[in-house]
């Protein structure tokens, strides 16, 4: 390939916010995702798969135009004009499918999926362009009793992947709530629904820009460390005072009279909650409904014994637009650290809610929806950081050395006789010498190798040696245990006992 | 949500060559894949993931431009202008990746990847613009005892799927035998290295267009029934017509005097081989090359015990244009259907190559590699056909009805008692009365339903009613044994009682 085209190397790279996966990742993440599909599948939810690509207009939320076309997504114009994007979530598709499926489907319908979505946003610690996500969702329920079953799936789901009980907890609240709050402040009643969507993205940023950010938000704009500047909702002074009025509030109710109080079983230092005891927003239809749907979900939650862990907690937002009534998120409580060790603020590794409106998008009917999705990236960072992610035990697979390399065919009917026997074992392919070639043994994390040299050939003999014993020798001091360690560490064995010997080797090393 | 701005509702619809996956396809390909990995890791391979997006001059061959951003590649540019595109294959990305870590890589590093690709092409029928596939490649051995290697890999993984030898075959072919054969050719010598591609990839789809497509694609340009243009490599008659002689030739050798011989196994009608009895290349460097290495596979693969299934098939071409050494495809021997019966033509379902220049355009160092990959949804599609996909077997959810919602948080206890026995189960969270509920419970395949009515509760009793014992009822005649049946289908156990009653339905329907 001496080709001018390519003089100019391109450079092997990958854009901001998307990364390679190495195979103990995949190993841990494959394990995960088992479990969680094992638990979903427990509460009678079945597998579905949507496409990458979808149409704009059908995921809905962003519709590209040509000066912009990527304002959170990505975006792109099929042959005939029409805009594709990225999916940036599975609960979009997911109502697309109800949509066109749903003379068929059995209802309510209960579906899982994962898979990769992608977010054309700032990457940043923690925040990447195309991360995976497991979500359940149940379609067609209007009873807040789905509400309620998926925050114990959230729970037994994070129980099941050895999270145990009282380091994590299920938070619930009601998006009418905020809609309620947003009636008693005349500026945000009149608002368009943009408007009021941009405010609620403020307030669920709280936790991670802090009040000022919020602030900010809510009026003009933002600028972030790097001066990169978010425009911000606009609102009046008084609008914005009303706003982080309620917010710096101890924790309390916004429901006034009500019975629904906001618990905070974990107060988080410099963390502020949506709600005031000081702000009496009085009693409305909507509020009335917010506080009757938590009420009956902490009744069904206290019936399943899960009081202990999911919590009525007003101060959850989410800021997805498409939620209509309960949201929910679940966060690990115990301190999470980066890999310097400093604490840092995970977020929540579950996340979800009921959008009623998102199939009647399609089809003008109303049909009740809801669903939690788990961040598994996220959630894989904070299991491996609390001890829950098994250190990895894949051993590598038995190489065969190649030390004549005319007898190449010899060499791989050794490594397929040992494949046929169930065990992992490899051919060297490499050019490189013997030193180099137990180099590379070591380096797959080989268990032994295979020798058959020469002498062996003329003897009829092969030579196994176990890597994992032949690296204790060199703390042995006993001339005579060392003797006896090595000769057990690299032995002969007729050609036709290879299987045997290398089996017998495995034996001794397994967990 | 009856916002004005979605008065105008959506379509509920996916773009084309883009398909929802069912849940049982997802469980058949699930199982299929688990059985492709183990094969895979058994050769020492381990698994990589990378991203879907990656920077299109990474991925290299297809450069968009702002007139064109699509060509075969789904393209679209970054916040910074700078080019990104959806992954067409796993090796393009998998290059990439070495490039950038090769210091840190064992070498030779196998590799495993599984997952989507993309192409903006037409769809048809089995082309599909969203597809997985699953690829094992090995990098940094230059030894054909590599790609011998991943001849074998791709027969065991066929005879794991269910494959029974003499229903599949492995051809081998060399690109170094095009390479030669353009050098017979005066105007190809010469041509541009885009122009030779647009050759291979017309000789590549005889077995699909015919000898006339191929003519035409190779000439000015092709009509396809539809109508549409595919404009052609505009070679003059002359060439064309040399290159049409050896594609009509009879089945022979493409070496002249060499050794290497086309085998032609599986005749098939009115499909033409590339080579020629009486079209003699006669003896240059790079045929002699092409001859040697797959004289040298060929001995492996002997050796191996795989030579009736592995065979050297001179017409085998491959259109990616990044083979450079030996190509190889494999193919399902055994006549396919389509849903109507109808016979089609599958294509192959594995297909590789080596490809030593694809690290290189990025280090300008010579990296020797090369891999095959399985077309997943085309080999479960021929796998089905074939009768080697079992039928499912998943058995739906334990459904615990709803008779009376005022009691919804102790049908929800029965369901998590349920779940606590390991026993799949869920609440019905409709509205429907008790018939739809029992419709709804067929619908989703349960075994059997729990029924706690008035009159059990006053009993502290629950009905457990065996849907698959119950079907059964109908076709029975004698009374006396409907009686026994039908008491059998339905009956009351003691409240705690529950989770060991429907134990005992599930067991009497294990497979």
């Amino acid at each position: 390939m001496s080709n001018k085209d390519e003089t100019v190397h391109p450079e092997a790279r990958l854009p901001k916010g998307l990364f390679d996966v190495s195979a103990e990742e995949i190993r841990a993440s494959a394990a995960m995702l088992a479990t969680i599909r094992d638990v979903f599948a427990s509460y009678g939810f079945e597998p579905l798969d949507t496409p990458a690509i979808e149409y704009s207009d059908a995921l809905g939320k962003f519709l590209p135009d040509q000066d912009r076309p990527n304002d959170g997504v990505f975006s792109f114009k099929d042959d005939d004009g029409e805009w594709l994007s990225l999916r940036y979530d599975l609960t979009a598709p997911l109502a697309r499918y109800v949509a066109a499926n749903y003379a068929t489907l059995p209802k309510p319908f209960r579906r899982y999926q994962s898979g990769p979505v992608w977010r054309n946003e700032k990457p940043g610690p923690g925040r990447f362009r195309q991360f995976t996500q497991f979500d359940a969702d149940t379609v067609g329920a209007a009873s807040v009793a789905a509400d309620a079953e998926l925050c114990m799936l959230a729970a037994d789901t994070l129980e099941a992947l050895g999270v145990p009980r009282g380091q994590y907890v299920v938070k619930v609240s009601n998006r009418k709530f905020f809609d309620g709050f947003m009636e008693t402040i005349p500026e945000l009643k009149r608002a368009s629904r943009e408007k009021r969507l941009q405010v609620l993205r403020a307030i669920d940023k709280l936790d991670r820009l802090g009040l000022e950010g919020v602030r900010a938000l809510l009026g003009e704009e933002r600028k972030d460390e790097s001066g990169d500047v978010t425009k911000g909702a606009g609102l009046s002074q008084s609008a914005n005072d009303a706003i982080i009025e309620v917010l710096t509030s101890p924790v309390a109710s916004v429901v006034g009279p009500g019975k629904t109080q906001i618990i905070s079983p974990l107060p988080v230092e410099n963390e502020t909650r949506f709600g005031s005891p000081t702000v009496t927003l009085g009693k409305s239809p909507i509020l009335q409904e917010a506080e009757d749907e938590l009420a009956q979900i902490e009744s069904l939650v206290a019936a399943g014994g899960y009081s202990d862990r999911i919590v009525i907690d007003t101060s959850v937002v989410r800021g997805l637009e498409y939620y209509t009534g309960p949201v929910f998120e679940a966060d690990l409580t115990a301190p999470i650290t980066d890999d310097r060790g400093q604490p840092i603020r995970l977020g929540s590794v579950v996340s979800g809610g009921r959008y009623d409106g998102l199939v009647e998008r399609f089809t003008g009917e109303k049909v009740p929806a809801t669903g939690i999705s788990i961040g598994v990236s996220r959630l894989l960072y904070g299991l491996r950081t609390l001890g829950k992610i098994p250190a990895e035990t894949t051993q590598g697979p038995v190489v065969v050395l190649v030390l004549d390399r005319d007898r190449l065919a010899d060499y791989q009917k050794m490594a397929q006789r040992l494949r046929q026997a169930k065990i992992r074992a490899e051919l060297y392919l490499g050019k490189s010498g013997m030193k180099a070639q137990m180099k590379y043994a070591d380096r797959r994390g080989s268990p032994c190798v295979v020798i058959h040299g020469g002498d062996e050939k003329a003897k009829g003999e092969v030579q196994i040696k176990d890597l994992i014993l032949g690296a204790t020798l060199t703390s042995i001091k006993d001339r005579e245990e060392y003797l006896k360690k090595q000769s057990e560490a690299q032995f002969p064995v007729p050609e036709e006992k290879l299987v045997e010997a290398v089996q017998g080797v495995l034996a001794r090393h397994k967990a």
